[in-house]
């Protein structure tokens, strides 16, 4: 439960908040690259943070990620034309580079020398691993961009979608660092999880261990990024069976993979308050993604949802209550939604666009979420001391896996698991 | 004409305001019994005064109405598994059974007590007449069911709908007890009311009365359950012509229809304080319904408007003009809208969802109005002041019906109707 | 740039604020003549000002121009009878004149004398042009109707479109008085303006001068109806190349235009705040509209949009991006938007509804924009102080043309075209 002061201080990212000034001294992913395909290709409108912006990729191939509006008479740039390494608003044909200079301002004398007086806000990117990443903080301030394994496999290594989720993002990224949900809200009648073939994990070990022990115990510690969050089921006499998720500020998460096999990133980017990004990444260091498991992601509907052509959105939303069947939900499926990503979708959309955490009622369940909310308000509060967000500025500390092992019962998990936990790949 | 401070009392039936508390006192009718047709099948969302409920039929047959949202981390119960007596969260498994309690937890460990801590609001409910009816007050002074003369009647001599129409309760309800709009709003233009044959009442006593004299005299008398309102018209020499309309607390109300007529009820139940739910029910006490009545109620369009399939919305609505056609005004109706519900609709919810009443101006023809809002108003201070509203707790008043009548001049119709306004079924 | 509470004084147009009395002293475009095409034809709801009202044309072909609400109990007059000479309730058939008095009343005693005591909010109206005008400030200081050229030329020398734009009158007027912004937004990339032949003005011409000299230099007169706008090119040695535009108190302008051409008129008209009316006015005084005029202006798309039928929204709107075509931007128009009206409201609307002029930086290209906006505020606060604003009580002053000419470098502009800006036709 969190009071309607925590609640509104957490969810709350807009410009010159405690929690957006938070989130803008981490480097975000704001765009897929295929999004801003070749140079001077359409712009894109996009909205972070609860800032209007417009991005576009300058005929150097720069990406420029500037205010959506002109700063002339206010008109929108996305209307504009890209360029030879600007943006130009179609209404008078003032241009902008992609760090937010006017270039060109020609309804004014050439001799004037007010092109020189106009500049409008605009973010640092980089371009890694198949996303955009801005940093939209204090320029004097520039943090490290998170060494994620995944961006730096090979794009053959890789699979990714991004999604809009109409609520705010804390309740989603609940659900990430939520392990216990997985057998109920995922799982099928015959307790298996539904995850199209053997992807999201060994079907065999679930049903050996989680559904026999459907309350596991959760132990959570804190680390340079964020949170390692332990859940520990009875394997055998002498044994634990754990399964490691990873939390990293600010709202990232690995979701519980076996050694070797192919693992998942889920991140989560306020538009604004009321909405979000939801990133998901999967990828395996070793060896390219097989075309069964592409097939899959493509179109098995379980890990990634349909979305409608042409947007982020699922097929399967709000407006047509995700497709819910009844009728599967009775006798085959625990929910009657298709599909992991539109479950959690039905779920965390229905707490309204934000949670209302003043009614709610935690257990012992809950115990990674109470601990991710506390770093991040505690973040947010020493940030306006002036102390830093240390991880921030550490980018090596996000070079981490997730795992699943059986340790004895004696071995706490972060001694355990330590060395499963580091990543590996070295190109 | 009311003041903005009166009009904002009658119209909010939010918890905890003057109104919503009195209206807390009676069952009110929540959802006909078809919409949960079988033990264990899907739950309804639904919201009445304001609060959000979640409605399902147990393993046992029962029904049960609790809050929408499950306590755990307000993920919709509406998503939820109904099985084995209770409503199963589908996010990490809670259980609820019918009375609001938590009955498995299967997160927490088996040795946790929380179970027996967690409760959720729930409210007693009924079911008879085709029709689960709701308390939603105090438990400790839980009220009677009304006894409503046509929830007693076989199924076979009774037909009804549910529609949802966008307004406040109160400017539709007012509809309901105005005798004189009839004669305009849906008569067709050789002074008739279009009913779809003798139905609603019959043509000739109305061409011969009504059309006449378009300003008839209100009289209205207080009784035990709400309002007598008797309309008068002359007749002849000796005799009145009278039409009596019966209020009852807090929203229902009776058309007059003559004896041994298939009779007409009107019941309008807040979902929130911008849109309600129009119950409409038609039944004969002495016998089935016709193969012709219950033909034309189904689709002739008149009495009961044809709905968008699937839903309880007039395919006919705001977002089309009512389907009003400017010929048929000119050469055949008063309106060229189609059907009694759908020409009240467009009327009403063109006051806009919450009439503003500080700018009406009424005349002697809405002296039931004035009253019916009085005792609103009334019932509601008192019950401020700890007396609770006797027709709540006295079901025996509801059980009366409307009539049509020549009495002679001297005679007051509340009294020479006497016997006409009791009901008759004895099952 | 304009502070917070100027940009408030100068878009809110409501009934009791500055700038809503100050345009309520002028006459303004309210209705085509064609939407209300015959006696006692379905009446119209109109927004105007922020007031809702219904117009009707009663039996005499006069119109009533009055409150969208029957004062009795608050339905709306627009599902109402138009017959003998009124507009009369469907609810409960009372019955109002084009003056707004009450003249039936039929659910009263005849004996009553309600009916003289019951009036609604009546506006005086004119018809002329092809346009409906409504005068809606106080009756004791009615203005004249303003003498513009197209008002009084024969139909068939006419041409007219109305439009809804979703966003607030002040940011699209000044579009009009914005001439540099041709140029750009309207180009092609030859440097021509998209115009559909010779219709705008003589595409040589503008080749020679207007995209030689992307910066004009703008001269501002103040005039009894405005604003004269110079906007000078360089032509040669000797002389300057000058377009003047017109702007008409409150939001009239006539766009420039070669002596003998096809003239342009537009005007803007308040809905509420964040939406307006575009009426786009096109007339030759000399001779009736050519077929290939028409042609285009009905079919062509440049001058005039395709409407939605049944409508007046353009079909490229907001909903659709303006259906730019990212390929045609690249390879042949400026913006890839098709249409004038169309590039003009993807601009206009893109600020929001209601500009923040806060953060606008304005140039010497936007002069006459600045003189326009004092304009009218000084005469808003005039008007508070009891000055009237002088050219709505002067309809004299709105006889003018725009024009293009070219002058020695020695003539100021307004004195050179004196003769060249006065309107000419004489019936």
């Amino acid at each position: 439960m969190l009071s309607k002061e925590d609640n509104e201080l957490i969810t709350n990212t807009d410009p010159d908040t405690p929690m957006g000034e938070l989130f803008r001294r981490y480097w975000v992913p704001v765009l897929l690259t295929e999004e801003l395909p070749s140079k001077d290709c359409p712009p894109v409108e996009i909205t972070v943070l609860g800032e209007e912006l417009v991005a576009f990729r300058d005929s150097e191939g720069e990406i420029g990620l500037i205010d959506a509006y002109c700063p002339h008479r206010t008109a929108k740039l996305f209307w504009g034309r890209n360029e030879e390494c600007g943006l130009r608003c179609v209404y008078h044909g003032w241009k902008f580079d992609r760090n937010g200079n006017c270039v060109d301002l020609p309804t004014e004398p050439s001799e004037s020398n007010f092109v020189h007086k106009v500049k409008i806000k605009s973010y640092a990117t980089q371009e890694i691993g198949g996303v955009i990443w801005a940093y939209m903080g204090p320029r004097d301030q520039m943090s490290e961009l998170p060494k994620l394994e995944w961006t730096l496999v090979p794009d053959s290594h890789r699979f990714m979608m991004k999604m809009q989720v109409d609520c705010n993002y804390l309740q989603s990224m609940e659900g990430d660092i939520d392990s216990s949900h997985s057998a109920f809200l995922h799982s099928n009648l015959k307790g298996e999880i539904e995850s199209g073939g053997s992807i999201m994990f060994k079907r065999e070990t679930m049903r050996k261990y989680s559904f026999r022990d459907m309350a596991p115990r959760f132990f959570v510690k804190d680390t340079d990024y964020g949170l390692a969050i332990g859940a520990r089921r009875g394997a055998d006499e002498e044994n634990y069976y754990w399964r490691i998720t990873q939390w990293m500020m600010p709202t990232y998460s690995l979701i519980p993979k076996e050694p070797g096999a192919t693992y998942q990133c889920n991140m989560r980017i306020p538009i604004d308050n009321h909405n979000h990004w939801f990133f998901r990444v999967v990828w395996n260091p070793d060896r390219p993604l097989s075309s069964e498991e592409l097939w899959d992601y493509k179109h098995g509907g379980n890990v990634f949802p349909e979305l409608i052509p042409g947007t982020f959105k699922a097929k399967a939303n709000k407006s047509n209550q995700y497709m819910i069947d009844r009728s599967v939900q009775r006798s085959l499926t625990y929910t009657g939604i298709k599909g992991i990503p539109v479950q959690d979708q039905a779920c965390t959309e229905s707490m309204g666009t934000i949670a209302n955490r003043t009614k709610e009622r935690l257990g012992t369940s809950d115990t990674a979420i109470i601990q991710a909310r506390r770093r991040l308000m505690s973040a947010a509060k020493q940030l306006l001391q002036g102390d830093r967000p240390y991880s921030a500025y550490h980018s090596d500390a996000y070079f981490i896996r997730s795992t699943v092992l059986e340790l004895p019962k004696d071995i706490p998990f972060d001694e355990g698991a330590k060395e499963l936990m580091q990543a590996k790949y070295s190109g």
